[in-house]
C-alpha cells in the first residue's frame, strides 16, 4: 500500500481563479484546468471569447505535467526531431501535448496534481500557468 | 447572418456552485460541466471523492443536451430498442449520453447552453442537475 | 489536500496471482489486470492460451470497477435497456466495460484500487476475480 | 501452414522482473510490458512512483518492437525528418513508439516477442530494457 497525497477542488478553483487574473492582465482569454495526482480532472475553466480548441489542449498540458512529471516545456525540449522522446506526442491517445502550458504541483517535495494553460501564445500561456501554480 | 447567445463562464460557475450546493445536500459528491451554445465546454468541477469515470460523463451529458436540445432523460426515453432514436449513442464518437443528468439552459426562448451532472444515481443526478440548472 | 491510499505493485501481482491459480483451478485460461486509486494500470498477466481480445478487456474491466466504484456486474444491471445507467458503455473512449468480471479493492473502507478478469464464460471470470479480490 | 514459436507468461514474468530489478539498480521506477509473437501483450508492471504516462509507452514499445522487429531506438534513427520512415508514428492508431526502450526478443534467430521499458530518461530506459532482455 502507498499513500498519495492529492490536491482538492478548493485547491484546484484556487489555481484556476490566479490563472484567470493573470489572463486578465495579459489581456488573452485562456482555458485552465487542473488534474489530479491520478491525472484525473478536477477542474476547468474556459474564460469568455477563449478558444474552443484549446478546451483539450489545456486539459491534457495538465494531464501531461502529471503523467511525466514535468512541466510541458521541458518535455518540448525532449519531443524534437533527434531528442530522445521524439515521437512520444502520438502516445496516451493523443493526450500528451508537447509545448508550453502545462506544469506539476508540488507540496512537500511530491506531484500532487498538475495545472495547464491554453489560449494564447506559447509565451503567454507559459506566464499564466506560472502565475496558476503559484497561487497552490 | 445570426446572432448567438451564449451564456458566460460567470453563468456557468453559478451553475456549478448551485449543484455543488445540493449535491452536498443529497450527501454524493458529483461531476458538474457546462457548455455553451457551441456545445463546448465552458467549465468543470469534480468534487473530492466523487467517480473519476463521470468526469467524461458529466461534460459529454452537457454537450448531449446542447446538441440535441433535449434533457438526457427524454432522450433515454427515445434511445431505448425499439425507439426512434435506437442506436443514437455510438454517434459524435461516443458523446452521446443516453441516461439522465443533462438539461438545456435557456434564456428568452433560446437555448444558450447545457449542464450536465454525473456520480450518482440515475436519480441523484437528475435532482442535482434541475437545482444547478435553477441557477442560471 | 487530500490523503489517497493506492495499492502498490506488490499489492497487484499478488492478486494478479490469485487470480491465475483460480483460472488453473477452473481450467479456464485468463486475462487479469490490475489499476490502481487513480484507475491507473499497475500490472497485467495474461496467461497461455488465453483470448488477446480479451487483455483490452481486462485492464478496462478493473479501470471501470475504479471508475464508478462498483463491481462491473452490478453495473451491468444498471446499464440494461430502460435502467438508469443505459447507454453509458460508450463513455470514456469505450472503456467501460458493462459485464461481470471487474471488482473494487477496498482497504479500511476506502476504494484503493481494482481488478479486472476476462477470458472465459461470464461465471467463470467472476469466480476468478472474486478469488483474486480476495488475496488483497 | 506456419509455427509460430512465442514466449510464453512465465518468460514474460522473468523478463519484466530483471527489469524491475535493474531500474531498482539505476534509481529510476518505470514500466515494463511484454509482448507476444502476435504483438498482444503478455504482461505489464508498472512500480511504485513510475510515471502514468508510461504505461501506454511500454505497452507500445513492445508493440513496436514487434511490429517491425527492431529497437525501437533503430526505428528512432529511420523516423527522424527526412529519413525513409518519417511519419510511421501516426500509423497503428498511435502505437508506434519512435525512441529508445523497445526491443525483439528472439529464440534460434526467430523474434517471439518483444519487451518495452518506459519510466526514465531514454538511456535508463535503454539500459533497463537490454537488462530485461538479457534475462529472456
Amino acid at each position: 500500500m502507498q499513500q498519495l497525497a492529492s490536491l482538492s477542488l478548493e485547491d484546484a478553483q484556487r489555481v484556476i481563479q490566479a490563472g484567470i487574473e493573470k489572463a486578465e492582465e495579459v489581456g488573452q482569454p485562456q482555458n485552465v484546468a487542473v488534474v489530479d495526482v491520478g491525472g484525473n480532472l478536477v477542474a476547468h475553466a474556459r474564460m469568455d471569447g477563449a478558444w474552443i480548441g484549446s478546451v483539450d489542449i489545456a486539459i491534457n498540458k495538465a494531464f501531461t505535467s502529471r503523467a511525466f512529471d514535468i512541466s510541458t516545456q521541458d518535455l518540448s525540449d525532449n519531443a524534437q526531431p533527434g531528442e530522445q522522446f521524439y515521437g512520444i506526442q502520438v502516445s496516451n491517445h493523443g493526450r500528451v501535448m508537447s509545448f508550453a502550458g502545462g506544469l506539476p504541483l508540488t507540496q512537500d517535495d511530491a506531484i500532487v496534481g498538475a495545472v495547464g494553460v491554453s489560449g494564447g501564445t506559447g509565451e503567454q500561456d507559459q506566464a499564466v500557468v506560472e502565475a496558476a501554480a503559484a497561487a497552490f
